[in-house]
């Protein structure tokens, strides 16, 4: 059985949770809009981590499906919400919810999909005072969430963005949702504060690492693996970690016509061109560095824990968030 | 001391420890739009009602301040929201969030505010049982709110609106938040279950007599008392109970001109106009009838517990709540 095949059994009670909270009742406009992106699909790595990293502790992780997901239901509220704000029409190859339903609609669905991830925390079969640390974590991780995006928001209007500003914005937006699925998992699993908060810290830098990836692939892998245009950060002149690195690392002629590239509209030579100048400056190779810098330091982590089927998977899912498509 | 005084002084805490958990913070464009509006006043009287609950069940009200300012971060997090979907300018005397700090940064906002409400819960010094009862119930009555504001999203699309759905849209968009804050405080006082629900359901009878009371004074108070034009709910052609009813009792000739000037620009005059043809079919004191309903009924609630400082003050609040301005 491949990796894939494998997250997607630990993710069916995941799926049939939410089918089972998002049904659909009155008013139905404001309940089909909340089920429209959790219900479109998703890899569901947040939620599945939490049941495997219960599971590696000596846990039950069926105690852990409520918590798990109650995790992917913020994720998909923070993406009903980023998709209001930025915009955005597409969202898991269907359309974002607010342009079927409408801003009121989709900003409600998205209030909605939070509230429910709430009730979900404390429907679970765990210990109460468990339950008040989870539900504590996670409206702590939510916040900070918030403090990501409206960083994203603010380099908008930014010239320049330094490479740590930029790792904070996407350990905020991004990957401590990770965390947060490593750390609920572990005291699901019966574990200390302690070592709780080892898992979510590294939980956290697999998070980074994951999405410097995915800044990597988009610049370097195929419309075939991506699933989408290759190139497409580049097109819309994101200031990625690997366009930052660029920036920095560039000659000061590299550097103009990379901007140049970046803030206007351009074509597939263009495209290519600046990923050539990422490449020869050396940012392609840095961010493929950092990239495995945080799975190696994961890595240590799991190693800590007795060989058993969870850890296993656990290896090979840090493997395939920050390796997947080469 | 008057009861506007009494209240005030039950509100220091509250707005005490608003200041505390609202203070700025990075990214401070966030915070600063977090803050804005809590921060702008209101009168408090959801929490108010959890600490008057609270003692006069035989409770501690100070173990409930931090449950009853999550209460007042919720509404406040429902009102940025709201102010967002009905493009509304102006909130407790102040620009709306969005206006300031544009739609991306007051979804946010709203989003943060709601993240911290149960940050509050959770940092209360109750017990573990209560606090994840109390976080199952406020993220039940966000859901709940979220369905009440979609009711009124819909019905600006229909043509009539029955009393019992303009009912059931109130009692869920404003309503059981105060039954919430009864709820809470009853429980964080020492209530069973049971105890609890009863002054649950009394608060949220008395939101109704609250809302279906604002409505009835919009028609016939004057600015002083108002703070605003009166008669703003004609202008803008709101289907109020006050409307409904008078649709409903009208004659022909009164309804055809009653819902002219709802739907169209209108005069002084037009308003003064449709308060007369509101009040000689007997909507006027239909509502005022109503609302009294919901007062008395609440009332007799109140009886069962042993006189004390805060059931006076309770029932100096009801009253309030449901005869201001007359």
């Amino acid at each position: 059985m491949n990796l894939k095949e494998k997250i997607a059994i630990r993710a069916k009670p995941i799926d049939k949770t939410l089918q089972k909270y998002l049904k659909i009742r009155e008013p139905t406009k404001l309940y089909e809009a909340s089920a429209h992106i959790p219900l479109a699909g998703g890899k569901r790595l947040r939620p599945v981590m939490a049941l495997i990293t219960c599971d590696m502790v000596g846990g039950d992780s069926e105690k852990a499906i409520l918590f798990a997901t109650a995790l992917e239901t913020i994720h998909n509220f923070t993406l009903v919400h980023d998709d209001v704000m930025d915009d955005d029409d597409l969202r898991h190859g269907v359309a974002a919810c607010h342009t079927i339903y409408g801003l009121s609609t989709a900003i409600l669905a998205g209030d909605t999909l939070f509230a429910y991830a709430f009730e979900m925390i404390t429907d679970s079969d765990i210990d109460d005072r468990i339950k008040a640390d989870l539900v504590q974590n996670v409206a702590y991780v939510v916040r900070k969430i918030a403090e990501g995006q409206q960083m994203d928001i603010n380099f908008e209007e930014k010239e320049t963005v330094e490479p740590k500003d930029y790792l904070e914005m996407i350990r905020l937006k991004t990957s401590i949702l990770f965390g947060a699925a490593a750390y609920g998992g572990a005291r699901i699993g019966g574990t200390n504060e302690d070592e709780a908060r080892e898992l979510e810290n590294m939980a956290t830098n697999v998070g980074l690492g994951f999405q410097i990836w995915d800044d990597y692939l988009d610049a370097t892998a195929s419309e075939d693996v991506l699933g989408k245009p290759s190139g497409s950060d580049i097109r819309q002149g994101k200031r990625t970690l690997l366009v930052i690195e660029a920036l920095n690392r560039a000659n000061s002629k590299q550097r103009r016509r990379l901007l140049e590239i970046l803030d206007s509209d351009n074509n597939d030579e263009d495209i290519v061109e600046a990923v050539n100048i990422m490449d020869e400056c050396g940012a392609l190779s840095e961010c493929h560095i950092q990239a495995n810098k945080y799975l190696e330091g994961a890595r240590k982590v799991l190693l800590k824990y007795p060989e058993s089927e969870a850890r296993t998977l656990f290896e090979e899912l840090l493997e395939y968030m920050v390796t997947r498509g080469h």
